[in-house]
């Protein structure tokens, strides 16, 4: 049993958006009027917290929290009528938990990016109205009814099937994640993006759920012989197109409608998109329209002048694909503050393109030290999983950084070992450690350790 | 590989909510209409597989299908820019697929039910937006940071907590079902319920995360000698209180504030709710605000005079909790209209209150013989689980049927089985084996075979 009990922590939430000086230094000042609120507000025993006095140990007395005394509207009044909201909605107390777009990291915000607010979240699902966004040339509301996806190209059978035709098919569900390959990339220019949000929110987890893609190939008779590729194209009018290998195509993609038990949103493909297990968001095409079966490579736009890497040498890196094994610790994380010391739940988001993790490791002192994290089940291939971990923050400067494994055996790179292989130049695939450095003040900030 | 790529069926989906007998006759002429705009709107192989040519077998033309030689408007513009929904909803085709109250059901809508559209979903995540409602006094909207909850009765320190305080505490996720145990209630009177959406529509699962009840007890120091049951109570106005058995509090049950992500919505429990998994809904109370440590079971109103069975002796089963093993073919299910013959995937849930699910028959001739449906992955304990399996209609009536195994070798009972045992005054914990029957016209409804 941790000591959680007798050490209680508090932090307050990070900002949930990027911040100017200006606003960090009212941050900094509400700090100290939100301590001044807790001490009003709340309960002799949340006082007694914040003073660290040895009452904290014993939670609130009965007694003396008026909270407890007089019962509050909800529990005197009648509550509102079921199916109120035939869709329901989160709380109104929870309204700056939303997407939001990085100010000025793109010149159009029809090609930009929305970053989940991982800050925010638990477990391993992703909530669909959170789930990041990155198009490039925006989102569009499909009429399903008039939606059609064609496979041609090394087939024997070329097809055009409608939404009917595919939701009749044989179907599998299955958890993954999706995670952009440009996400993180602003830690490669070392410019402290200040929090989980931007540094990591181009990554979600749903269940999706469609039929496989074998079992289209299969259907339209696919060339076993001379198709070594495929390449996925999107109705949007950017017609994003990507080529993927036939032995991956054949093996976990699915051609998927469901996401989190709905239909997918049209932020996220509605009605059809690619889900290709492992690999970067851009490979699973959103609103999907075709499939063309080739004999190489289809060298598109996106995977020459962008989704590259270039290397030290000089030369690009093409067709990188899978997101490799990486872990991030949501919380505490860049924007919060540790209001005291004492028991903090240290918790985070470990995944791999390559199949399960295996094991988290976290450090509180910028990677000298490491201890094993509790993982949360179920631990599933290519998907996200939740790291727990129990930490008491004994009010010195201190670095949190966790790494994961997964189980090919590899190892996540800091990024010291990740510059020296890739060099001063990517933009894609940055699966370094993150580092939260927490300071003396308690204010938590995203730092590279050399 | 199964042949429905060389018969394809389609269906017509069900009604979204309850039908009248003139509604029902809509539904009928509205058949041949959606046939007509079938053979207009789509392709040349839509309309040849509607006519069960053999053209069908080879999807659509590329060259024919007027939706691929005419780019539509959303190839060809600018679509919409990201994080313009903050917060994402769902496409507004999907506008129908939402929790609807059973009109006539309660006298009171917030003393009521909203079921779930299992007709619709996919996968095993239930949508937070889409999870069922049953309230005893509706629905409130609670303030967080006003929000206590308390600890008291056999317990060496009794505590108030504040979010604040719950949330910083050691945290687990797992994924679980929860069903009301007034479940298929409307079957045992055999009264034909049209629809899955109210047959079996107040049964949700999630991703729950929070802090597990152990933890709590352990906190609070509760008294291990005397302490026996626990009573939770609510903080809405029906003051929902239920006891539970010691043994259960410390196993898995979880003092939870996340749901699929994100906080519980506030007609789920927001800010904080119990969960009890494999334990009926009621006993998983929502808007939590106290724990109490007692010696004997506290008899409150809902253990008495409801959620209690009435037997064949005339005695009252008083805190049935744990939900038994059970199934239900989600598609087709009751108001969906088969539009031809050929193949189906039959899909639905299996959910077992004791464990994990361990096999999953279908049978399509009313229980005479059966096939072994796959299950989709994860199967985890207590938590729903997805099942697929090829079906061909032949046009002929038929019976279709699920069977639930779980991990304990329970098996589903038919509902023949379950009223000798129960008798015909039980309201709760019907568990029975659902038949739909398809007619020759391709209509599936409601019946139970004796």
């Amino acid at each position: 049993m941790s000591d959680f009990s007798t050490r209680p922590g508090r932090l307050k939430p990070a900002p949930e958006n990027f911040l100017s000086s200006d606003e960090i230094a009212q941050v900094q000042s509400g700090r100290r009027d939100f301590l001044r609120r807790s001490l009003v507000l709340a309960s002799g025993a949340a006082a007694a917290a914040v003073a660290g006095g040895p009452a904290a140990a014993e939670g609130g007395s009965v007694e003396g929290d008026p909270a407890i005394l007089k019962l509050p509207p909800w529990s005197t009044t009648l509550g509102k009528a079921v199916a109120t909201n035939p869709y329901g909605m989160p709380s109104p107390y929870e309204k700056n938990l939303v997407r939001r777009q990085s100010p000025g990291l793109t010149q159009v915000s029809q090609a930009s990016v929305a970053f989940t607010p991982l800050q925010g979240l638990f477990g391993i699902i992703t909530p669909s109205g959170l789930h990041f966004e990155r198009h490039h040339q925006g989102w569009v509301d499909i009429d399903p009814s008039q939606h059609r996806f064609m496979v041609n190209g090394l087939v024997k059978r070329p097809k055009v099937y409608t939404m009917d035709d595919l939701m009749r098919l044989p179907s599998v569900s299955r958890i993954h994640f999706i995670e952009c390959g440009a996400n993180s990339a602003m830690n490669w220019g070392n410019v402290a993006v200040p929090t989980v949000q931007y540094t990591h929110g181009m990554l979600s987890c749903s269940e999706f759920t469609g039929v496989p893609l074998s079992v289209i190939l299969d259907d339209c008779g696919f060339d076993r012989k001379r198709g070594k590729f495929i390449l996925a194209e999107g109705a949007d009018g950017s017609s994003e197109t990507r080529t993927i290998a036939i032995e991956r195509a054949l093996d976990d993609v699915i051609v998927a409608w469901g996401q989190n038990g709905e239909m997918l949103r049209p932020e996220n493909g509605y009605p059809l998109r690619l889900v290709v297990p492992g690999v970067q968001g851009v490979s699973n095409v959103k609103w999907l329209r075709r499939i063309k079966v080739g004999d190489m490579p289809f060298g598109a736009k996106d995977e020459t002048v962008a989704y590259a890497d270039l290397l030290p040498s000089g030369l690009q890196r093409q067709y990188t694909s899978i997101q490799e094994c990486k872990s991030v610790i949501t919380s505490p994380s860049g924007g919060q503050i540790l209001l005291e010391k004492g028991y903090f739940n240290v918790t985070g988001l470990a995944w791999s393109g390559r199949g399960r993790i295996k094991r988290v490791d976290v450090s509180a002192d910028g990677g000298r030290n490491w201890r094993t994290a509790r993982l949360e089940t179920p631990v599933l291939t290519k998907a996200l999983t939740r790291f727990n971990i129990d930490w008491v923050w004994d009010g010195k400067p201190a670095i949190l950084q966790s790494r994961a494994i997964d189980e090919t055996g590899f190892v996540q790179p800091t990024m010291k070992q990740l510059r020296e292989v890739r060099g001063t130049k990517s933009t894609y695939h940055n699966n370094g450690v993150q580092s939260w450095m927490i300071a003396e003040s308690g204010e938590v900030s995203n730092v590279e350790v050399s």
